[in-house]
This record gives structure tokens, C-alpha cells and sequence, in this order.
């Protein structure tokens, strides 16, 4: 069984390596992979939205059956619940924080419950990291083959954040790239035609380039990034320091008028 | 057999690339666990103290048999003495410069030894690049199930790095996470009651909270961190920029007065 | 079989998490092993540059039959070929970049294809992100014991950047390290004795060391560092920082003239 990562602890964190020894002392042998750790630090809605967008765009690459362990959690040790959902074949452990919820709410078999047996927990628990006492051995008792025993929940109950319904012309920079790229989570539309300009953080960017190569060095262009959505980008440069927009601002991408054909 | 990294050789570097290569080499199919390689530049006292806290910190997560190949070195190339130590059914190899020094210290059956066999070295061997070339040999050796020759040691003539004994109120500040939160090497003692506050680099911090969530946010506050020590911290900021602290500062824990109770 | 990850998405990045799923969903149970995520954004030249020497660098450190998935790919999305190339038993998979060249030509059995066969790709494909929809499915193809169908090419026809030949005293600094260190691409060339000083971005540093331990604190010296090169370092400092120069700077090493012993 194979369990994916998905945190903010930080690439080559001990964070990181305590969980996956807490892995390997409950599930011998266990693979996992590191889907995403370097999250940048910032206000928890962010943090939360940029991995729940992340995780949302991931999931389709991997095989049936994996597990994901999910922990981008600003309210650790508080009564956020605990959650384990089972998505269409894959399972996912994390906090009932909007994390999960795009995946959730994309999904066409889905059963989530809250987990509180604490049988499952590492002893003792430290209220500063769940990460490793609770979700840790939560997602090894899933990898084991074992569903955990928990109050079924309503999807409609889960916490949620602000995410654009498919379709959907509005959205959020969700991430800003180690290049500077601004990945936002609006999906182009491809039966609405070509884009014309997207507006984001209030500043107007015109030009929808295929790819990097073929844009103009310094230039701010909009482009279809590599986790499929609409991406704000700089050829060798920051868009991010360029255009001075970070992580969570507003995006509204802009189509053109279809040509009206005069039937004569 | 699992080996578990622990380097300052920096997330996803060649470095660590390198050392993989070199244990799959010599031990085919074998499995690796990176515990962490983010530790950050700076003085060796500093660096080698983070690496032997972390380490310390995260041994009891793993299962028996482990090997750990600890590579903190600033020594690399110099005479500093080549360890092979057993504690306990773990395995460590590692630099004689007080990086293993308080899991040996904290063992109950230990065994330690100077390894000088040259023939395990990779040839040609880099002066400045041991860990490929000394340590990730000998680490691939014992995971095979071998036992180095070596010269016994007594533990108590390994270098030692000044580290708080179990119980005391100061120590260090060993560790300054991506968060900005500072993590001491003291372990609270709750026989001693509640915490009232700290002295961290000469500046008092007051407010024991349990977790960061119900923290007030802008505000450094103290709390038993995902480690299991003090740490001083700072709700959706960095609590080392807010107070202007950083690695290796002192650090003292002061316990509320006991209340005395009058019998009359 | 094991895949080894050249790349420039960044350690811990969900592009690297991405890429590793497809590897495991075409390839179920494959391993991999990061040797390298952490090349720096910068100008074309130079991360090429950059991951071609780490490539040839580390390459004689792996095993027999290793898959290398080498992805540095400022061309992603225009015309540039889809290589696949077999050197002296390990197999290579990459964009014709220059990024494979130095590999390719140090081999003594050569074979190298372009790989135009679309049927390989996923679908959809990104036009922005060929790591994960052409070159990973590519990578597993080969891991998985075949050979991709491709046009026979002239390893002489391949792009190739400036490269140092073997013994060449004139090259460039391929790399700054996580401690400053310019790391060049120059082989010191032992039989022509001692290193006398090198010229490095037209600054001039002298005094060959062995290793960080025994060299002056705060001064910029020579060594022969890990990857078996010229570094100019600076112990317990960035030596980068202290000679203001940065990746792509010209070197030249220069050796002391011999000693005339007079025959009398």
C-alpha cells in the first residue's frame, strides 16, 4: 500500500521524517511518497487553500487505493475533527478544515466520518503536532486495511473554503511557484473560446501564451500551467515580484466576444 | 533494513542525492527514511547542536534495527574519529564531534566503537565529502547485518556538546523552524508544576498556552512544542524575528511558586 | 528497477510529488531516488548548466541499469527532441539541452534516440509540464524493461553546451551551494602538480587547502570539493557572498611551475 504526503512541515524536516518513522514502526515496510511539503508559511486560509487546491489538482495522477495523508493544520489541538473519506477507490486522512473538501466534493462515491477513537493515537499525544500523533497512525491503520470506526458526517456539513464551482470564471491565487509563477485554481473554459485578459489583484494581464518558450523575457503573460489552471507567469522572472501579487488574491480571467457570423 | 538520514547537506541537494546512490550501490534494494536534511549553515557548535537534538528527539519513533547515518561534519577530512554505535538494537554512524553523544548518553546497552578500516572507504575518497565516501559505505555495511571492526570506546570519552541533563530548567535554543517558532533542548517537568515563564536570549516570555490555535496571534507565547521541549512561539508570525532571537541563544524555564497551603 | 530524479521543480514540490505518482501508476512498486530538485531558477544556460554537471557528476555513483529521468526544461513545449539514451548501461531520458551531453559523451557505448512517439504521452498533456506527461511515462516505459521506439541520432548532432574536455584548466562555476561555495566544473588535473591560485569571475584566489577544517575562517580559499572539482570556499561563510560572484562566472586554475632541478 502506498501512502502519499501532503504537508507544510517543510521539504527535509524533521516533521517530515518523524512521521514517516511513526509510518514505518505501525506499517513495516510501508511506501509512501511525497506528494507536496513546502506550503509557504502565511495566514491559515491560505495555507489551507493552497493544499486543498493542490491535492484537488494531484489526486488524479495517482493509482486506486492510495491513501493520502493530509496535514496542513493550523488548528491543531484545538476540536477541529478529524477526518477519514473514502473517495472513489483512494482514502484520505486529515482535519476538517476545507483541506479535504474539493476532493470530497469532486468525488462520485464518497463516505467521510470523523475519527475519535483515541486508541489510535500516539501515547503520549502532543497537542502541537498531530500530524504525528494522530494522523500518522490513522493513515498506517488505513495503509493496514483497516477502516476506523467513526461518526458518519454529511458532506454538506463539511468545513469548507471559498473554492470556484467548475465552470466557474473567478477564483484565488492559490500559490506562488519557486519561479513566481501565480497559480490560481480557475480551470479555462475551453468551449467559452480563447482568453482575452485575466484581472488579478486588480491588475490587468493580456496575452495567453502556450508556453513559456514562446513568451516574451520580462513580460507578464497568462498561460494554462502545469496543474491545469489558469496560470499568471514571467519568462525568466517573477510575475509575482513583476506584477507585486502574492497568495490569495483575486483573479477574474476574461474571454474573448465569439465573432458574430452574419448569415447572408 | 531501513537507514535513517540525518544531514546538513539541504532538501532534495546532490548531496544526499549522492549518498543514496552510493547505500543502493553496495546494498541493493535497501530502503532509506530521510529524517531530516534542512539543518541551516552557520557555526559547527550550532549546527552539530541542532543535528544532535533532532536526532535525540526522533530515535524513539523508530523501529529496532534501524541504522542511522548521521552526517553533520564540519571536521570532514580532519582527525576527528569515524563512530560505529550500538544503543539499545539501534544502529548509528556517525562523526565523533557530539552529534550521537546524547542518544548514547540517554542508552541503557551501549556499545561504541572507532572504526579505521580504510578498506570500506569508496576509492577514491574526497577529503571534503565523507559522508559519500566514509559514512554512507559504513551505514550500507551494517545494514547488510555486518559489524564493523573497530576500537572500543568509553562513552565517556566521546566529544560532548554542552546539553541540559534530564530535569534542568536551562538550555538552548537549538533549532529555529521554518515557522520562526524557537525550540529549546528543555524537556518541561510537569512535577514541577506550571510553567510561568521563560528567559530566552535575556528577554522574558510569560503565557504558557497549550497549542498555537489558542494563542492570540502577533503575541510570543511558550509551549511544549511537537518535539517534546519548550519552545517559544508566535501565532501566524515569526517568534524569532518578534523578539530578535536566534539559534544557540540560552534559554531558562521558571516554574510557578508552589501555593502553600496553611493547615490551622 | 530503480528511477533516478534530475530536476529544477524544487525539493518537497508538489511537481515532483506529480511526477512520482505517474512513475508509480504506470509502474506500480517502482522505486526511485531523488538525486537532485534544487537547482535555482535563473537564465536558461545556467540551469542547464548546472543540472548537466550534477548529472556527469553523479552518474559512476549509481548502479548498473538505473533509469535517469533528467528534467531541466526552459524549452518545455517547443520543438526541442525527447531523448533517450543509453551509456554504458544506465538509460537516460531527457530534452536535447545540452542537459544529457556531458553523460553522453564520456560514454564508451553509445545509444541515442529521438523519441517522437505520441502514443507514450498522457492525455491530456500539459504544454507547460512534459516532466510529468512526456518524460515521466517515458521513464516508466524504459523502467519497465522496454525499449521506446525513436529515431537513431548522431550523438555529435545533440545540443551541447560550453563544456570543459577532460584536463582543460578553463571552465565555470556551475553551482553556488547551500554555504556560498562556487563549485566549478574544472577536474583538477594531478599530474600537472600543484594548484597555484585560480581567477574566478576575474578575481584572483589563492592557497589550495585539503579541507574546511584546516583552512582560515572568513577567507576565500581552493579545495577539491565533494563532486570532485575546483570550489573556491570560505569556511563557516559564503564565499559567494565574500567574492560577489554567482553561478555561470568563468574560472581558470593555475598551476605552480615545476621545479627545474639543475643536473650538475
Amino acid at each position: 500500500m502506498l501512502i502519499a504526503l501532503l504537508t507544510d512541515f517543510g521539504p527535509g524536516s524533521v516533521f517530515v521524517g518523524q512521521v514517516k518513522a511513526v509510518l514505518e514502526n505501525l506499517c513495516p515496510g510501508v511506501r509512501t511518497l511525497d506528494l507536496c511539503h513546502d506550503i509557504e508559511p502565511g495566514e491559515p486560509l491560505e495555507i489551507v487553500g493552497e493544499g486543498a487546491f493542490l491535492l484537488e489538482r494531484s489526486v488524479r495522477y495517482f493509482p486506486q487505493r492510495t491513501v493520502f495523508l493530509c496535514v496542513v493544520d493550523p488548528g491543531v489541538g484545538t476540536a477541529r475533527r478529524v477526518l477519514f473519506a473514502e473517495v472513489d477507490g483512494r482514502s484520505f486522512v486529515g482535519p476538517d478544515n476545507g483541506l479535504l473538501a474539493p476532493v470530497i466534493d469532486a468525488g462520485a462515491e464518497v463516505r467521510v466520518t470523523s475519527v475519535e477513537d483515541v486508541r489510535l493515537h500516539l501515547s503520549p499525544r502532543s497537542e502541537t503536532f498531530h500530524g504525528r500523533d494522530v494522523f500518522a497512525p490513522l493513515a498506517a491503520h488505513v495503509a493496514m486495511g483497516r477502516r476506523p470506526e467513526g461518526r458518519m458526517l454529511d458532506p454538506a456539513d463539511l468545513v469548507r473554503l471559498d473554492a470556484p464551482p467548475a465552470g466557474a470564471s473567478r477564483g484565488t491565487v492559490r500559490k506562488i511557484d519557486r519561479w513566481g509563477n501565480l497559480l490560481t485554481d480557475v480551470v479555462p473554459d475551453d468551449g467559452r473560446g480563447r482568453i482575452d485578459r485575466v484581472i488579478v489583484g486588480g491588475r490587468p494581464v493580456a496575452g495567453f501564451v502556450r508556453t513559456f518558450g514562446v513568451a516574451r523575457a520580462g513580460e507578464p503573460f497568462i498561460t494554462r500551467g502545469g496543474l491545469g489552471t489558469i496560470e499568471v507567469a514571467c519568462r525568466d522572472a517573477s510575475a509575482s515580484a513583476a506584477l507585486g501579487i502574492g497568495r490569495g488574491a483575486p483573479v477574474e480571467v476574461i474571454y474573448q466576444p465569439r465573432e458574430v457570423r452574419s448569415i447572408s
